[in-house]
């Protein structure tokens, strides 16, 4: 299969493209490395991105960032930040990759635990987990031609200690258990579902 | 108490203020009708809005609205609707009004059942809902003063016929439902939860 994985060289992406390379051809992408770089905030970038790429068979992203801060300081701008980046950011991945992805293929995106399970500072984090959670939902009933898309949702990372002062009483979870779920969803047949990896 | 009620001459709106006016003070706010109008896409005309209410006890937000179209016509630009609107309009009434909430006041939001239950075309309201959620979850944890906050997630209401064809399947809610949902918010002591009336 060709796989784009958005996000190749972060904490996570990093071990599901060495997941997958030995028997898949990979495109890496990210905001600054990989083969080839796009910033999901921009609707033309992305664009741009899948215009170089062609149609492909799966694509997982990674990737997506938002704002970790105190309720009481939270505002629309720093609110806008989870909003454009992991949650627009990868809604556009599929809005825009629909129209290339071949039949059969399949979305994998990245939500996470705190809709569920919210921490404090985490609330941009928590409304854009639950977005993302519905957005897969309602999506899988019309995408066409046998196309799925699916999310996994991670706990904290064991891969990433400085979140743990955050998550006071999680279980860090293993960055192989994380990478199996992305596993799950491109070579499996589910859809509409987020995998919790909690 | 001293309630705002926002979107309170609207189909569901109408039933709440109704329940609630007869022993509370009730100040009916709305984009273009009730005692006081805003725009609840506008973070300035919020901040005015409250600036004229001064402080309250309760806000119920019964208003907001999305895009329904097939996901194959879903853009950055249409999907943003419901993101500006229905979820960023929310979330800005709380991240304002908790500047001017008094100790022990509440807030409830509206979001659906699209999350958990699509329909063609609702990929948008799914995506919003989900966020809602989300939002209300974690901000419960973050509110200060004994300041709670709730939602309530309608099914397709009997109310609103011309949905109906977009429902298949799903049976209409009765208002009656829906309206003591809302008051079991504003006159109960959860917070953090969503009450679905599906």
């Amino acid at each position: 299969m060709k796989i784009i994985i958005i996000g190749a060289t972060g904490t996570l992406g990093k071990h599901v493209t060495s997941a997958l390379e030995k028997d898949h051809e990979i495109i890496k992408a990210g905001s600054k490395s990989g083969d080839i770089q796009l910033d999901i905030t921009s609707p033309d970038s992305i664009k741009a991105f899948f215009e170089k790429t062609g149609s492909f068979d799966a694509l997982i992203s990674t990737t997506g960032s938002g704002h970790f801060g105190p309720l009481k300081e939270l505002t629309d701008t720093n609110f806008r930040i989870g909003i454009d980046n992991k949650l627009m950011g990868q809604i556009n991945l599929v809005l825009i990759g629909q129209h290339y992805i071949k039949p059969g293929g399949s979305f994998t995106l990245t939500t996470g635990i705190l809709n569920e399970d919210p921490v404090l500072l985490g609330a941009n984090l928590s409304t854009v987990n639950g977005a993302l959670e519905g957005f897969v939902t309602a999506a899988a009933i019309e995408l066409t031609d046998n196309v799925r898309i699916n999310a996994v949702s991670p706990g904290v990372a064991e891969d990433s200690p400085y979140f743990f002062p955050y998550f006071p009483g999680h279980i860090p979870v293993k960055m192989e258990r994380l990478t199996q779920a992305y596993l799950k969803n491109v070579l499996g047949s589910a859809t509409g579902k987020t995998i919790k990896v909690h």
